[in-house]
């Protein structure tokens, strides 16, 4: 017996250079899926593979009602197979994904999916460990004001994954320890922060469109916006550098809510022109819940195109070439 | 984002060397889990770890009905994803398994599960490619003659998996083609051909328990069973070379259906006290559907058994050591 070797699958090893991942960070309620699903339309669903960490829960609904933590705590989640399953991925190998669904909080049967050009991962943990961050070429982490997020939690849950108002308030306090502990941390972890919120030190009046806050940090190479950024457009979206809250230097765009609906609108084509795109930008993108469309939603989309098509274009290293000796 | 290199996970590789796999492997109804479970049992549940490859179905029983092939076809299966769980497995890691239910027909919630001591692994395919059989340390392929195994089969489906007797004998006919292309073919890649029959050239009154013939070939390293057939004990079991339907030469074990009880239970124990256990064999040694017992079953587990302890002694080199750098 003791002869026989085990050999590792060296198949599609040329894959992983066609093929980029985006994790998509941030709590419960924090428009994870309102930008993700906006890009993988922009993108072509036939060229994106859109998952849900959610799915890696190791507890149903009902199972979690006698436990004495929430999913935001490590322990309520196969991490371990999540981030088995994102190391496939990243090698372009298909994953047996188990499946959550959020209207009944129980499990169905796992599917089958295959990495396509662009995998785009969501969820609450997939930046917990340097293995799984080492999967991605870019991270975001989606970091509302605490106000906000809690907002969008009510609305969202009591509309589609049937709760009470009172029981998604008793939810949020219940998760304020974890969420503190476990979710906000891999905010440092991300290559770019996305922030929602009203423009600070502005009065301007109630349903001013919010004002996105993208740190852009020097982890990884950023597209060159200098081309975009004219003089003519700086209404609505302008760069500085700044320091962030730990301290270190950082890009930071702000693109201005309160900016003209025709000043947006040109800022998108420009922005979509420069990724090299053909006809006008997709429909889909700032396209929010109820129906509604938000500007800047739909150029910090923009923004993460441009970043993710540029980052198929040109060379780039093989990095499996380093792990599998070829 | 070309500057971010992702690493396999090289956790844990040690513990391939304490870890060793066996395959059973054979169509439906020849007996894999009768086998797979005595051995389970003798050697402790918390030792090992059982895996149906059954799980892998890729379709339920009614997405069944509308196809033009059986779950002996590859393509009724996530093969791939059976192949890189094995892969994982050997590798000393957890997997999150997809679970099909006989009974019912459909799939359920996935389960974690994470290799012991003993990875006993049975199904219709799992010798089915080089990276497969490249994972375990001795593959079994069950090889009953087709007339026994369709009794088998009727039997079982009728009593425990909801099929009328006519149900029965039409699928085996729906799969008598696939069987022949793809599952048959898996005996020659097997290391241990284990077939229960009547013995051949005898008149053995009906009744008479079926004798085992257990092929051992020199594809792996066998136990030395000189110590075990002394002259008395050969009325129960003996050994001879000779060659196999493909003319090559293999060693052949006659485990004799028609030995005396008496005989039957001192070669168990001979068996066992060389397996280097204290107390009598493990009573669910030999155990098979109705509740009755087969001594020929018993001593073929034994022989098996010998096989899985034997491997997890003495100096094996470390077969990940060469894959993983280490």
């Amino acid at each position: 017996m003791p002869e026989k070797i085990v050999r590792l699958d060296r198949r599609q090893p040329q894959a992983r250079s066609q093929l980029v991942m985006l994790a998509v960070v941030g709590d419960s309620a924090s428009g994870k899926t309102t930008l993700t699903s906006g890009l993988a339309e922009a993108i072509g669903e036939d060229r994106c593979l859109s998952i849900c960490a959610d799915d890696y829960h190791r507890y149903d609904r009902t199972e979690r009602t006698y436990l004495p933590f929430t999913p935001l705590h490590p322990d309520g989640n196969y991490l371990d197979i999540l981030e088995q399953h994102l190391q496939l991925l990243a090698l372009g190998r298909p994953v047996l994904k188990p499946v959550y669904d959020h209207r009944t909080g129980t499990f169905g049967r796992p599917e089958l999916v295959e990495p396509r050009e662009f995998v785009l991962v969501e969820g609450l943990h997939p930046l917990q460990t340097k293995l799984m961050r080492a999967c991605f070429d870019a991270t975001v982490f989606l970091d509302p004001p605490e106000e906000i997020r809690r907002t969008w939690k009510v609305a969202r849950d009591v509309a589609q994954r049937g709760y009470t108002q009172d029981e998604v308030m008793a939810e949020l306090e219940r998760r304020e320890r974890e969420s503190a502990t476990y979710i906000r941390p891999q905010r440092r972890h991300a290559d770019i922060v996305v922030r929602f919120a009203p423009a600070v030190a502005r009065a301007d009046p109630p349903g001013t469109p919010l004002t996105a806050e993208v740190l852009l940090r020097p982890t990884i190479q950023h597209p060159d916006l200098t081309a975009v950024l004219t003089d003519d457009l700086r209404s609505a979206m302008h760069l500085k550098i700044l320091r962030d809250a730990d301290g270190t230097p950082t890009d930071c765009l702000h693109v201005h809510g309160y900016a003209s609906a025709e000043d947006a609108r040109q800022l998108e084509e420009v922005i979509w022109s420069e990724v090299g795109a053909v006809g006008p930008p997709p429909a889909g993108l700032g396209a929010i819940a109820d129906g509604e469309r938000s500007d800047s939603l739909a150029i910090t989309q923009l923004i993460l195109l441009f970043h993710l098509l540029q980052a198929t274009r040109g060379e780039r290293p093989d990095p499996l070439g380093e792990v599998l000796g070829a």
